[in-house]
């Protein structure tokens, strides 16, 4: 059995998963999940019927980690010989970019798909204050720095890399310079070209 | 010097971060940020202009740390000595259930809020589904444990717990009895109480 089982949908978030897998060299077998009939042990694992969802098996015990975010972060701790873990200095940035990307970035980018944005005066409320006002922090960011924690690619970039990466693709992200440079950096990582040609493949096959 | 700068406001997510800088005995200098006149060094720590924000003063370089959960996290992986971090069979839940907290409670809180509901058809694209599934999962969760890391209190606590004592507080979560057995018992920490007790008295000033 593989340590892993990796409940998936090529359409879905399950590709930022699949980049962290690859990533920290894990074996999993991958289960891929219909949205009209999804399969009972995947239920029962994550009752919310969200994928990506990780089953990692474990003598004797089965971790189940849903949410993408998480599932990196946890990747990266059970794998320190793949080096994404911060050290002491970096972990700062990385816990605030990773949860700024689960954050503000998704409610920025999910909001304006569903076509909703905060009044003036809802922006004390919704946590990404409003779509520019996080653009503009994010580019400030990426101006004069590498990756999420300097020089070192680390798993924050596998999640903040993927959740740009989505927002330039879609279009929702407007594609600035600082931006549009950390997400061809982020494209050029083997992992991630291993990954993404798994799920276009897939994909490919679903629209036959 | 104290070891941290504190930016806050009593009346904002900055509550989640006083507490968990109680729990983990941080000396902090709090800098209370008004809406109207944000001080100019927060504004560089925070382009964002929102707190929490902290600066963690460490031997000649600032480390700027923003959006709650992840200053959360970080506060536990710098103070090992306060017992909040996961060990390897905890850190599955410790992860998904933070991440949970930021995104899918989040959202479902702020969508509520701000009187946003995605449509039945939006609800795939919706990181958080629906209230309803969110909450059902929510509920099922804390039905057979007592922490979010099972028997243990760990720094999730803080996060998870803030999210929902704070739901409940403003009527948007339903008061289920999992939930609400949950949130007494975060209610009854020491430095839970600690910590609400400054942040009350400071609204309490303000309203005068």
């Amino acid at each position: 059995m593989a340590d892993y089982t990796f409940y998936t949908n090529p359409m879905s978030r399950g590709q930022i998963v699949r980049w962290a897998l690859h990533e920290v060299g894990a074996e999993y077998e991958q289960v891929l999940v219909d949205w009209q009939d999804k399969p009972e042990a995947f239920l029962a694992a994550n009752p919310m019927g969200k994928v990506p969802t990780i089953v990692h098996h474990q003598a004797g015990a089965d971790r189940v980690v849903t949410e993408a975010a998480a599932i990196c972060l946890y990747l990266a701790e059970m794998h320190p010989e793949a080096s994404l873990l911060p050290n002491d200095a970096e972990m700062a940035d990385y816990y605030r970019w990773t949860f700024f990307a689960a954050g503000p970035i998704e409610q920025c980018i999910t909001s304006r798909a569903l076509k909703f944005e905060p009044s003036a005066e809802q922006e004390g409320m919704a946590g990404w204050g409003s779509f520019d006002r996080t653009m503009r922090t994010l580019e400030t960011f990426f101006s004069d720095r590498t990756w999420v924690c300097g020089e070192r690619f680390t798993m924050a970039d596998v999640y903040v890399g993927s959740s740009i990466d989505w927002g330039l693709t879609f279009g929702i992200l407007p594609p600035s310079q600082p931006i549009v440079a950390y997400a061809e950096r982020v494209q050029a990582r083997p992992a991630y070209k291993a990954a993404k040609a798994i799920d276009n493949e897939l994909i490919g096959k679903m629209r036959k």
